[in-house]
């Protein structure tokens, strides 16, 4: 049974906490952030304990994991500091929003040693997972190209996109590593921002892009993203091979196929967001953080793969601002 | 090229005028129906002479081939009389509404000896072709249980359902014959009629109708047939087997998918009835008849076929009369 | 929390256990079964007690509520025995083999008044559940055909079909229940058997069956049912209405489509077998046991119903030996 | 009746040669060709004369439309000849592959004023046609991204290749009509080139290309190519709005779907290449040019459909060879 501590109680630790109570390998033991309210709230629902300091999580003896879903600007000093006390990490993505930050950490953490994984929840997603182990084992020959859609139902508030680093460094972070998790690694980063919303343009940011990548193998990646979605959570990827294509559709909450004089077999709007479509993915990612801590395995993701997403995201924002492709040394 | 005369100019006659103006080796030479604007209205929408005595088509030399699109009563005079004269046959289903004319008839067929063929299109229909094919090459293994829904879009008038011979020997025909083409010989046949429209139950038929037949082999065919369909014309086949299933689904005049906040990836209404659904079929019934008529080889399609739908026909009306299910010998 | 005790240890009471465990507000405290090990090992899985007496059950204090998951002819008694000792009581299906043992433990739980419901799982099930909830609403005007199908993926060890009651009572029972969920009362009963495999005829039983039901309604639901089925356990429901018709599909381990050469939009084989294709219908099942439980509701699914899916299953039983459709009174 | 000289009898002519002579308002009067054996076979094929000198085109008063399916240098000589000729032409594209020899063309064309169509055949595809029909209706609001997946299933041959002006102007340029009909103005082009084969890579061009294209609205089309595909010819469209999206499916020869042990719902492999795949869409772009003919109305595709197209095609080759984006006046 591994005690966890989750930092942070906002949307992403409360989905973390959710996880952890219902894995039959895992105890949810404390709760930290500095809203004491938010902290125990999400405490009780579980039966855990509560701090809003969270030097008490790092002291405390009763903590064999942390996982850090704090505001990105704090990843690295929880990371850090619950990495040097011996606990094992589980990060949430970005690892950070500038590069600058992130060299000194990972020299840091080699030195440590714990168990650190990184919060990359499409490598875990079960239609995902097995594209990649269908390409891996050879089913549709070469990788030629890589196609992923992935659309929220609709934007964050406002005050979140001006704290977020940025479309390409909170949303598209993921787009990247799953880029990375099929292609390996990326030499040349496209970027075309949009603005569609007037309000998320005057706060600096686009809210939907067009992102190619290509990859040192030769195979191209496109990435198209959108902080809008009528129909839903759009998470679609499509690996088209030198053999073959491997489609992952979207996920609906039934099998229902509604029929009448204006339309036939038209099913429901998919999963709402990411709580409900990537349950599963939080679930396996989740046991492969425990498997790792208790086998003493590397975790399946690393801060490598945290840095080198940041550094797409990076190169992607200077492209979308700069109207030029960015190549990656 | 085949010179083919098309007795009756109603909506099956229009049909097979079409397929035949559009066929390659085919040639419409002559419509003839009693009336005299329908018949010249068709002739002349594809450059055809018209009649109105049947005897012209019989005794025309410049006619290779006869469609026989006539009412339901005249289909084993005319079959008889166009056979007597030498002109191949493609007679429309069904062969007659009793069996005790029918019989004769077979006979006197045996001893002309010209190519007749029965219009069972929907053994020529692509998908359900293949679906045969498929079967009959083992892909599926033993078949064991098979399926068809066929729903109409909207009931035929009254006026026509009165001398149709009821939903048996009028819409199910096709399907008995299809379930006979995958399945061979029946033994046994149970039918539920169902009165969903107090009109037509008025006009002493069944609207709706669910169909069990057992095959000789052990099989078991189910046909679920409605003169009603909101969403268009519903067509589909399932044929399950020992190994896997094979379905033949709807067809959509495009592969238009809407999406937006209440459906996702809703396609078309069907298409809308046998002309457009069934024109590829027709088609292909017509170049299989062309085919046996220019090479003497046996057409695909029977009197034998006829008869055996009719007699399924007439057990499953039976069989709704009575509640009871009836043993074929 | 609702300290529940599971009797017998099989398939089914493991698929409880299970459930149990995983649900919030239930707890698993007891497991029976005359198998020490059997009942010890499921005990051991989820940290509840064991026991090899139903007594123990009965009279152990804490214990709230017992779901009875013996073999079917202990049904009765073990459910009987629970509500007299005050508990509540979840019992699965067939009530039992044979009408006549029914009608007495009608009458002896009406005395009682515990909280008793069975386990019709479909009704419980999203997509079958969200089909029935858009056809009450009139989402497509007035039912008019329902369509079940419904194979599973092997049949069970002869020694277990020589017991089962025979697959009406064994496998449609659920068919059954599903039929009068969505259509009420069923007045005519015809059924087919098929005997596919000769080892199940030997042992007394069909392998494949079609059932034809007409409701009071003037609706006519068909049940297709197989012991077989290469893809998986393959469970279908289409309700076909005046405006519309709702389709509920199969349920594959991701979204995953494959194309190659050969074929396009290939998906996987269907989950494998009740426990993961009725995961969440067991969870929802036992969700609103509890409910009634606590709140102190009728439960979903009473005794009339398990009396009424008996009552089905005797008449296709005697339909598929007699040759007969059977009407109900 | 339209009489119609078609130009070229290699694959694109036998192609429109065919659909002329199955369309009902037209009439294949000629074909030719250099080649005599190509010219008299296509000709003959479909009872019409034959040439091999096209002057013999322009000067025969026989000839109302000339179909312009010469290789791509000839196409403006051939296209101004017939002009000037008096004849209404359909020319195929590209109208040229470098855009210097163009304008004069334009200038040329204005001053003769017959109805001058060009072959962007996916604007009369039934599917996208629906699809660009339903965006015009505001069926999803604002479109805002704009997804063509267009491959090939096989490369065509290297001589051609090499010939061919490069995979933006032979391949692509549909591509770029296609996002013109839905967005309109563009304003930059980035394109990323793939060298998969060798072979191709030898020849000086490319065989796969991802091109991104930024219209005057704010929208984003994102343009996938490759000149190979194991499942045939794979040709989607998916226009995302604000309101909804409508994704435009590839077609297969029937709706055959199979489920064995290993798939479910397995479909065809697509149709195999654009004869088949267009053919709707030659014979409805036909359909439009007769009665753009007939009727004395602007045709729906112009020169400067075809030059801005030329011009897109330009500038992705330009973008991919020098790894930026191109922006356009």
């Amino acid at each position: 049974m591994l005690r966890i501590a989750v930092i942070g109680a906002g949307r992403i630790g409360q989905v973390h906490a959710r996880t952890i109570a219902a894995h039959p390998r895992a105890e949810l033991a404390l709760v930290c952030d500095p809203a004491q309210g938010a902290a125990k709230d999400l405490a009780d629902l579980h039966g855990a304990r509560s701090c809003q300091d969270v030097e008490e999580v790092f002291s405390d003896p009763a903590i064999d994991a942390v996982i850090v879903g704090s505001p990105t600007p704090l990843h690295i000093p929880h990371l850090l500091a619950a990495a040097k006390a011996g606990k094992a990490v589980l990060c949430e993505k970005p690892i950070a929003l500038d590069m600058r930050d992130v060299e000194e950490a990972r020299t840091d953490l080699d030195a440590v040693g714990v168990p650190v994984m990184f919060g990359f929840n499409r490598r875990f997603d079960p239609s995902f997972a097995a594209v990649h182990a269908a390409v891996e084992a050879g089913r549709i020959g070469d990788l030629e190209q890589l196609t992923i859609i992935s659309r929220d139902p609709a934007a964050p508030p406002l005050e979140y996109v001006k704290v977020s680093g940025g479309i390409f460094r909170d949303m598209t972070i993921h787009d990247f590593d799953t880029a990375r998790f099929f292609l390996g690694d990326i030499i040349e980063v496209h970027a075309v921002g949009q603005n569609l919303d007037p309000a998320i343009e005057e706060a600096g940011d686009f809210d939907a892009a067009v992102v190619t990548l290509r990859a040192a193998s030769g195979a191209v990646a496109t990435i198209i993203n959108n902080r809008h979605c009528a129909s839903g959570y759009d998470q679609r990827l499509e690996a088209s091979g030198r053999d073959g294509a491997l489609l992952a559709e979207n996920i609906r909450p039934t099998t229902v196929r509604l029929s009448n004089a204006e339309i036939t077999d038209a099913q429901e709007p998919y999963l709402d967001f990411f709580l409900e479509r990537y349950a599963d993915a939080y679930r396996l990612e989740l046991s492969a953080f425990i498997e790792a801590v208790e086998e003493g395995t590397t975790p399946p993701t690393s801060i490598a793969d945290a840095i080198e997403a940041l550094r797409l995201a990076e190169a992607a924002t200077e492209s979308a601002r700069s109207g030029r492709p960015v190549r990656l040394g």
